[in-house]
């Protein structure tokens, strides 16, 4: 099994849960800066697609994956047991729930937070070491505002850069390359000073 | 039934044909600068949904829809007598068969030309006027770039330009507004000197 | 003088303000749905482009232009001369100053807003018909989601849609079309019910 | 020196020649699935920040560059010493000329073409092993559709996929997180058979 980074979508075993797509995946793991021992946690994991990628490029680090739906919990250690990867442990909670007992953070990603950002980003904030990134991915206006508006209050103790990622597949089509759009996702970075 | 450019999507009656969405067909209308008498052809015209939307910017001028498909066919007429246009010929026909009988234009548009764009701009441009305008929309590689090649051929009787427009739309999805996209078309200009 | 929606940006007497583009102002002014008689204000007018391109629709109608910078009103003033428009009125002022004393309304556009969106928002309401369209154009993740938010607080009293749009510009150089992106606008649509 | 794939822009010494930016950087490097000890060639390396990045992943393998322009040389020269890079042969050509003394590749990217991409594409084509990858990276209409078109007479020896990439950094401007965006991008990846 390879462990290039960028892991085709249709390797992962998936459900109906929604999973981020390869392209973004690659850019949340690269703006994550994960070290190769790095202990690290996915908030609202899904189908724990980025969490293998980020255990897969820390072979000597630590995933804690958080997600609440059973559906999610079971794909998680499916593509887990699929890829062979052991340094994962599946916390089944809605998070905030059950990230108190997550140690010391060398970086953090959101995939999801039902409607409970502010509690989980507060929950974060104590984990996250010094240096430490957060990544956020997200596709509606209200999450990545109040992204913005946490971080903003937060200034003294971090920085962040927002982008926003269209990616278009140009489908084989006869005799043609035609376009079909993905959904645009904004990609939140913060560094913890 | 009132008669501004913009009619939303859900007003034409649809069937499985492809409809080229509210937004763009608002820029091509407003791209063909369509005269009040003026008098085009709507080339692959599917729905028809362009096709009414000029009959209606022109009620002195007449449109000419080229359409291939029975379905695309009955979907004109229904939605010609749906918004009470009577400016509106229909030809049955694959273009470029059907268009030797057009009359000279002032506009016309490609919204669909199966695999025969050259000979299809060839006839065109007999019948363009000084002047005219000329739209193509398309989503595949292949077609905008024929169009270029043809238009860089013709550079002597034609300037032209090509823009990429991509929207996506932000569903309200309970408290969240949530982003939805909509496939990128190419919208080429051409204007015969 | 021709007065098709959509004139092209450079017919426009421009200074340093930044101008809505072409393609957007042609989608804001089909998202208004300008009566012929129509009377609407357009806030932070800016160079004005859109309450040209609105009056110019509206043979009949008025525009009341809101415009805090000397020199947008100077180029509101000269656009007006150059396209030979005489219905639109320019108040110099910062909105919400300025729009105690407009009529009732049959569409408003907010261009520019400055960091007082809520109290247009609670102005405009007050002036706006029922059945009248609002449209706000911007760029930043702070104006869209205050908007959304008024809306959602008001949800009794208008629907709204939100969509972004993206236009590349491929621009001709040499033997190639090149990809040149403009920013992205938010286009927010209201009716008030 | 930190090897982290993603490398941020500002951390390179650029001059005038247009560099790619990191998210693309990260995706095309990520597409190439570079093997550890893999030898691939950089064609067109412009700054060399490709050929940096990947030089950093494959810690036993090479890279070559090809750059025709004198200042290209000297930035990718100025960078390997800055990311303390030994594993760049910079060969100073215009592709395709420089090529044909290339060993044989696990993979190749493609970043300029001069106006002799089919040239190019076919040494290529000599100098690929099975199973390598040729990653394109473009941002005209003209250059995609040539590779396109290249790969589609060859599709008995390749597959390929086209995605289209569009960044839009939201810049935080006072209060305000403002669109800002990057021209699109596109990326062909080949897989040879």
């Amino acid at each position: 099994m390879k462990t290039f980074l960028g892991i085709p979508d249709d390797s992962f075993i998936r459900g109906k849960i929604p999973m981020t797509k390869q392209e973004i995946r690659i850019l949340t793991i690269a703006k994550l800066c994960l070290p190769e021992d790095g202990v690290i946690a996915d908030i609202g994991a899904g189908t724990g697609s980025i969490s293998i990628e980020a255990a897969l490029q820390m072979p000597k680090g630590h995933v804690f994956s958080i997600e609440r739906k059973q559906e999610g919990i079971d794909l998680i250690k499916a593509n887990s047991a699929k890829f062979e990867v052991n340094n994962i442990t599946v916390i089944e909670a809605e998070a905030p729930d059950g990230m108190a007992e997550l140690p010391e953070l060398d970086a953090a990603v959101i995939g999801g937070s039902g409607s409970k950002l502010s509690p989980i980003l507060d929950l974060l904030d104590r984990k996250l070491k010094h240096g430490a990134r957060l990544v956020l991915n997200c596709v509606t206006l209200q999450t990545i505002s109040q992204a913005s508006d946490w971080l903003r209050k937060a200034k003294e103790e971090y920085i962040y850069e927002i982008i926003q990622v269209q990616v278009n597949r140009w489908d084989q089509i006869g005799l043609y390359d035609m376009a079909k759009a993905l959904n645009p996702i904004f990609i939140l970075t913060a560094v913890k000073k």
